[in-house]
């Protein structure tokens, strides 16, 4: 018999005894010092402020991770398609698919073994989506999109709209360009709820192998996100950027179009990256936010900055007239 | 008979005879004393100002809003389940409910007496929705949402997808950590169209009573708002924030993660909180845009404010041993 | 018999004989360079680095889409109503349209000729929609909303959903204002992906002819966007600002509330408009990214500059007196 039965997972504030908690992050190590949880994953040097049997472990986020999943494992879906999903004759399906109830399937779609469409989802023509991969409800896959294995797309994310390319005519109005690429996405990527991944204009928008998107995220047309590369909610990219791999941009952050990033390139909150970034490292242009008066003196100062550069070097100036004037000034100045 | 007969309501502009209008903002005053309505709600400060019938009252919006529901209630939809509608065996219906065409409703799903969900949601197993509440068309509930009494949803919203949470494995992917908790909101909440509220990772995500969410807003895992705190367009807060009641978040706003914000903080267009605000009151970081030409030199100074203020302290220090060089300066200086 | 037959389009990177690319953008200059192309449109100016037939023209990329639209014209959908479809027996319907799997239309919605609606898409009582108009996948337009002719909608956008309207109780709660204005949208507008447009509150929300807007975009209670204006991805404009014809709003811009926007106004990416703008011509706040730690000591000079110009007021004072005190000073002075 067990010394000790795990049933669950908690945080370290709500576990009991037959939970599993774990401790990564400082801020909250008030709360493992009073944590009343069986077992706490964390790392060798916090062991000592566990009131609760430790589990010793180099990535306590990591192993919590994996036990989490195996003690709560993603409910199956029994195979089968409903009778209110309508599939085109053309369709290609794997036998095990599961196709939930009001779904949608064009010509010519292939579904690979174990692929769950969830409810109201719609995959035109031409989509192909690799084996276990899982489509949350009122998915929109646009033609001709390629899905890999073991893909996750959460609620109301659009793949594959067309991207927004017009072309100024003379008389003001702008003229459609035809988009023609496609969407490519590699296997074990998540995409976040309501994100918007667009087609390419003429050659593919790629997504690389594990990328992981979170919510209200926009990738435009042509961009190409390297491997590992993670994603912030309400992050926007432009055109035509490629971002390398293993990258993180953190929410809200915007880059512009026709860029390339390097490899482990990090983004903090709010920033807008306007240039190509050749060098991995950590970027920013946040601005944190402060009490509004004194932010609206700062604000003002800000907008008054070359009217001040212009007096440190009117001062510059006179003080260096000073010195021709008065010279015995400059021996005690080193 | 009645002296006047009011039919329903309009802007000042667009007003006549057997409309209602109202004053609040006086952005609009010289509309105001051009009007042609039959009756304006105004503060009694404003009573010379207008030209027509005047209805004095110390808060002319709220009496407004309170006159435009009555004279336009919200259309009642008949009870009835549409017959395209797919509702699993288990789900609980109040008598009088209304589900639209196309709605999906998974098992033990309750709604309780009078809702009204819209054509083509998607609710997930295991959802509760208290009386009164109405979700206009395509919501999704992920499962095990639960949703107070007269909460209202908008069209594409997503409630209860799955946090952003990934742990960093050793090999540079991403390990997707399970997200077990629910997503709960309490009465009387108003959620925007396309606005995403991820579930909990292992705690709830909470929704206080009487809280406003515009459109195209972000709520990641384990956040916390309090009761009737409003949230305008387009903002995003990051994991595990918890904000307080009463609070008003601007347009574009970004809080980021594991923050607190105290009760009654307002926080202004775009701005980023980067850290807890333990004091009610205003905050900011807006940059107001200007002219192009003089917004890029501002910018450059900025980036170079480091040089100026390593300028100033040089000069400074010229000063100061200028003082001692010569003496006879130090006595005019205060 | 041609001397070249051209079959199709592609980037200067991919084309080969049978392929006609565009040179329009300078980043791109050394894949003209050595491009496999047929035929290359370009400027006359760019001929002699062109390898390949070149096909001079005034504004190549205006001529590329013109000529893609022609090699690859938007598929064509027959015309005809999906059984599963769920239409009002009052909405009026021209005999061409083509409604898709899924759709729901109500009561007294009219569809001009060759309007196709994508599956799924639910269009609310009393809707219009001029002819040649497209709407995608999952499109919804709550009721009222006036498109005209060619409009095209993106899957997942939400047009005419209740603007976030709300007056403050004396108790301190948010009282609904009845969202009773409509949306009106002009001809050969496009709206992108996931895109919400909010109904009016009293007069109604407009979008001028031409207008394109890309995904992500939240347009707020009635907002007015004059003709041929573009809005790139992840824009929010505010309620009941008015922005003029032929401007553009980069990707990430907010604009605040009650404002007005000239003609031909441009905002750079991420910037804050909060002001109106009576002028044509170019605004931006955008705060370029810079490596984090160079970042970290301008943002902290930043929140300081009040200190830093009473610094430079100091000086200014002091060395004022140091004039008086030192006479000779000043004749080197300028």
């Amino acid at each position: 018999m067990p010394e000790r039965v795990i049933t669950g997972v908690a945080t370290l504030r709500q576990a009991g005894a037959t939970q599993l908690s774990f401790y990564a992050n400082q801020r909250y190590r008030q709360q493992l010092t009073q944590t009343q949880a069986g077992v706490v994953l964390l790392h060798e040097d916090m062991r000592s402020a566990c009131p609760a049997d430790a589990w010793v472990v180099a990535n306590p986020y990591l192993t919590y991770a994996r036990v989490a999943q195996l003690l709560h494992p993603e409910p199956s879906s029994a195979p089968g398609i409903h009778p209110t999903a309508v599939v085109a004759a053309t369709a290609q399906l794997a036998a095990d698919v599961c196709i939930g109830a009001g779904v949608v399937i064009g010509d010519a779609v292939r579904l690979d073994a174990g692929v769950v469409i969830g409810a109201g989802c719609v995959i035109e023509a031409g989509c192909s989506i690799g084996a276990g991969s899982r489509l949350a409800a009122r998915v929109t896959l646009c033609r001709e999109c390629v899905l890999g294995a073991r893909v996750i797309i959460h609620p109301g994310a659009v793949i594959g709209a067309d991207g927004f390319g017009f072309a100024p005519a003379e008389d003001g109005s702008w003229f459609k360009v035809p988009q023609l690429g496609r969407v490519c996405i590699g296997d074990d990527v998540e995409i976040g709820a309501n994100t918007t991944i667009d087609r390419g204009a003429l050659e593919d928008t790629l997504i690389g192998v594990g990328v992981k998107i979170d919510n209200q995220v926009q990738v435009a047309h042509n961009v190409r996100l390297g491997a590992h590369t993670a994603i912030a909610g309400c992050v926007g990219i432009a055109g035509s950027t490629t971002i390398g791999a293993h990258c993180t941009l953190a929410g809200g952050v915007v880059v512009l179009g026709h860029l390339a990033l390097a490899d482990h390139v990090h983004v903090r909150a709010m920033s807008v990256v306007t240039k190509s970034l050749t060098t991995p490292g950590i970027y920013a242009s946040t601005l944190p936010a402060q009490e509004h008066r004194t932010w609206l003196r700062t604000s003002a100062h800000l907008h008054r900055l070359e009217h001040l550069v212009s007096r440190v070097a009117e001062l510059e100036q006179r003080m260096t007239d000073l010195f021709v004037a008065v010279p015995q000034a400059r021996c005690n100045h080193s």
